[in-house]
């Protein structure tokens, strides 16, 4: 069985606080806690690319598990700010990492869906071509397109990178997904000329309508009920918007983190930043991560702590 | 069992001679003829993007087989140059085409090994998903990103589009694949400020070399002896670079078609383009496809005829 063994995480330690733009963007601390729910933002070095970041969480994620560099048969790299247009970033992180000449290498464009789906692919990918040591890094540095003086985006977005130990010896194993495209809608969240838009109430409106029914999809999907769920990891837009999915939902807050305050919307990365919190916590039997924005796209899915798997399948 | 039903291709009508650039850049026809192989290449209208090449290779597969939109439950876009960094093309097509909102899109960034790798990642998620119509779709349209004064690229890289029906009712399904990756040469093909750049003699001889082993890894895999393939579908790189890879694999010319005279090297476009002729054909039982370069990447595959495959596998 092929699933989830372990996450490294890495925030570059630089920060821009929200506080310190106060009187430039005219915001009050009530909108920075409660709307946004983001304090401060992290930032990369400006010479730091994808791939730099990328390396770091590999790091990290070494810094946790043996694993043997030559080992890794898979490598994914989702992001949407590569170091080139081509070629692709994984290649970089590949021949940075020295990894062998028989690893899979390749990017996925997707941004904050992407973890889910780069999750349910290189658990297919790796069952398919039998494979046994996967990494799944999400790296997508929007500090290199964000405007400065765009408050909508500026106060939000914030840099960081994870890498995901895809094994045979899980921790978390992946049940059914669910994933969808509303791409009528592509131009909400866009780069045009190396900068970012974003219409943040069409993304608010969008998510708090989709994502409920994604949830709900994903839980008949799976035969669970909402109340069996102990974690519910979700993309972490900003503050007002996951409430209002937590509240239409139904979830008790303390199921259902917000851990972004300290760093900020890390597209890709927001749910495997969360998801390494709960690696280690025994009690967490059932988690539901779901990302969803840019594209737009959404996707679902539901872990399963290993040896809970045989209980929750086979009641 | 999943596998190619179908494939559509679309090749712009506009070419560019490169008969009528020999005193610009000093070319004999004999080098033109021998060594590239390429005697003009296809050029897309200048206000066209990676989508708009997409959609016309949708509906050209649309033109071959009966495909309610509404049932395509997976999309894939294999590209390196989409429209914008961020959104994903595969969204702005699921918006152009009107796809449904349960359908997974997402891209695929790599360049000359995309057709194989993404052939194999849409078989697996769609068989670990349950779903039943994936289209994976080749656009990478290099015209954007070629400067018209550099004889290494702008003589070669011509711009096409595929798109590949992956349905329950295939013609061809897949065997075991092979993947590769050499990434600390990642800078031999590469776009820097929006040009791309070649190492052309570098490229040669990773293709001159890891070409062979990696079909001799690939046999050996799938338990099959080199002769008793009817077709093998190379990368058309260049007609001598394929030449070469033929040569050294000791393989019947006839057994593997050069077919980028007329239009030039399509990248991730160039092994669909070829397979399409055989689909048709039933007297190709084993096809080999080798999809190499940016990266640098690798990745090979087998298809057999789906009524072949029985006898194939057990012999």
């Amino acid at each position: 069985m092929i699933g989830i063994e372990a996450v490294g995480v890495y925030i570059p330690e630089t920060r821009i606080s929200n506080y310190s733009r106060q009187e430039e963007f005219n915001l009050d601390s009530n909108f920075i806690e409660s709307k946004l729910g983001v304090a401060q933002v992290a930032v990369k070095g400006a010479e730091e690319h994808a791939s730099d970041l990328a390396v770091r969480a590999f790091y990290a994620l070494r810094g946790k598990v043996g694993l043997d560099k030559r080992e890794v048969d898979c490598l994914i790299v989702v992001t949407q700010n590569p170091d080139y247009p081509l070629p692709h970033t994984s290649a970089i992180v590949h021949g940075e990492l020295d990894l062998g000449l028989s690893c899979a290498s390749f990017d996925l464009s997707l941004g904050c869906s992407g973890f889910v789906y780069g999750l349910s692919l290189i658990e297919s990918f790796m069952e398919r071509n039998g494979l046994n040591f996967g990494v799944l890094i999400t790296s997508d540095p929007y500090s290199s397109i964000v405007d400065q003086r765009d408050k909508n985006t500026c106060l939000l977005f914030g840099d960081a990178a994870t890498a995901t130990l895809v094994s045979r010896t899980p921790r978390f194993v992946s049940g059914k997904f669910t994933f969808g495209t509303i791409g009528r809608q592509y131009s909400e969240l866009i780069c045009r000329e190396g900068i970012l838009s974003m219409r943040g109430r069409s993304i608010f409106d969008f998510a708090a309508r989709q994502v409920p029914d994604e949830i709900t999809l994903l839980l008949n999907r799976n035969g669970l009920e909402i109340g069996s769920i102990d974690k519910f990891i979700f993309h972490q837009g900003s503050k007002y918007m996951h409430q209002t999915i937590v509240s239409r939902l139904k979830i008790e807050p303390k199921k259902a983190p917000f851990g972004a305050r300290d760093y900020g919307n890390t597209v890709s990365s927001s749910i495997p930043i969360l998801l390494e919190q709960e690696i280690d916590e025994p009690g967490v039997r059932t988690v539901v991560i779901c990302g969803f924005g840019v594209g737009l796209s959404l996707a679902s899915g539901i872990l399963f702590r290993e040896n809970s798997l045989t209980k929750q399948i086979n009641p």
